[in-house]
């Protein structure tokens, strides 16, 4: 028996799943958690009705949103990871030589569904010693914590304009979490956050750039296709008091790579797509036409 | 009332649209047309159940097809569109300071329908006196004519694997057009043609390439994100006796857009966007997860 799944995010236009068998089903305290599978796509994750990651193209959101800022910084040793239940983003944190890495997702459940349904998404890395995983509240963490990172990555849900939204991702696009944030970088530090898809969600998109723009001396965006992120390809932005990971040259890129044992081993990231990823266009960001 | 269009690319996963009105609706002597209406997108061309093109981004796909091998090329005079009914090729190629465009369409009612319900899409150029119009075979029109030309362009529907597809398009893949193709162009000439999305269809993609390599010197490819072309970035192909498209400076390129008055003056083509469409990956190709 095949069930058809319509993701939600437009109301007009969207992808579908012919879905071969629903895996887990749960509402927890904060949304409503699918894992359904589908033979083209392998499981796949939904949250309150989006496609959060699917098993054969979470490797490219996740690679994006790790590699372009640890790569960019000479030597990463304490990361904050804000959201990221599935550990698709700590597993890729993790080939970096850090030493710590707190991560602090608001849903359990999300962590626990993951780990028992889509296990190669963190791929035994909540088990790894260096890692200190918090379930709780990233936007108090943020603004209540003393301790300071090299990288803080922001892998929330996409909860539209933080300034009203009610889904939980919402505050983690605020100017006060921003502000916060920057205060919890070391002076190299990098922050990078996924910030919705530009072509589909112009608006909203701008709104966190500008955000951004206002909280770090340096701050920009960057895209990464994702297949099963419809719309065109998702956006992130970063900010930081003094790394620019747009203009860190090719060959550095390259020999940081080499020297942490990553060149060639990984499936999407490289130096010639990290600069790619920076290379946008005047219509990102536009509205589509006769939307209402 | 609105309807809703689910496309047929793939058995177990797709994109769907909310069809507020169905525009145009026939069947020709080659395929099944259909102009839908669609609240996000606006008009949406579909050949045999695939969405060719949408008002809202055709400027991407027809951008990347043409402005890579035409700004490549220092004198682009002569070009050749193999395909390329909607018009949206041919407005594109005009910007460029040719001489003459030939323009082999099989199906005249796709030129019809897009002219008369999508005239966004040709925007006046088969009025132009440069364009040669020919409804035809274009393979016919390749293997028997004497002409040569800067630039042939293969904008045709998505037919799969040449070697067996029945779809219109599918004879355009072959070694016999492509090695027909390669004897067409000028010494520096470029072709550029459309190679499904490689990460939905690697084998097809793929092999196409293998195609490509054995009829021309010089062969590659490089991938652009169309919104509505589902399954990741769109792949593109191209051959050459002489010019590789990907390693034309940047600053030649500008210089280029400039003399043409093209400078600042396209949505999506820039120097920077072109070079980062050939920045690839491993995973571009690959065949996705349990798929039967």
């Amino acid at each position: 028996m095949s069930d058809r799944f319509h993701e939600t995010v437009d109301r007009y236009w969207g992808q579908f799943f012919e879905i071969s068998r629903t895996v887990h089903r749960e509402q927890s305290a904060f949304q409503h958690i699918q894992v359904l599978e589908n033979r083209l796509w392998g499981r796949v994750l939904v949250l309150d009705g989006v496609v959060q990651t699917t098993e054969a193209d979470e490797h490219r959101y996740h690679e994006a949103l790790v590699h372009v800022p640890l790569t960019s910084l000479a030597t990463p040793r304490r990361v904050l990871i804000i959201g990221g239940g599935d550990g698709g983003t700590l597993r890729e944190v993790l080939k970096h030589p850090v030493e710590r890495v707190v991560m602090v997702e608001i849903d359990g459940a999300v962590i626990d569904a993951c780990r028992t349904h889509m296990p190669a998404l963190s791929a035994g890395a909540f088990d790894d010693q260096r890692v200190d995983l918090i379930v709780g509240d990233g936007i108090a963490h943020v603004a209540h914590s003393d301790e300071t990172f090299d990288a803080i990555l922001v892998d929330s849900t996409d909860p539209g304009d933080g300034a009203h939204s009610e889904a939980p991702g919402g505050v983690l696009f605020t100017d006060a979490f921003y502000a916060d944030a920057a205060r919890r970088l070391s002076a190299d530090g990098i922050l990078a956050a996924q910030h919705a898809v530009p072509f589909l969600d112009g608006p909203v998109h701008r709104a966190k750039a500008q955000r951004l723009a206002r909280a770090f001396a340096l701050s920009g965006r960057y895209e990464v296709p994702v297949p099963t992120y419809t719309g065109g390809p998702l956006g992130l932005g970063w900010g930081s008091a003094a790394t620019d990971p747009g203009a860190v040259p090719a060959a550095t890129l390259a020999s940081r790579l080499a020297a942490r044992g990553l060149a060639g081993a990984l499936r999407f990231y490289s130096p010639a797509r990290h600069h790619a990823l920076f290379a946008l266009s005047a219509d990102d960001g536009i509205d589509p036409p006769a939307r209402d």
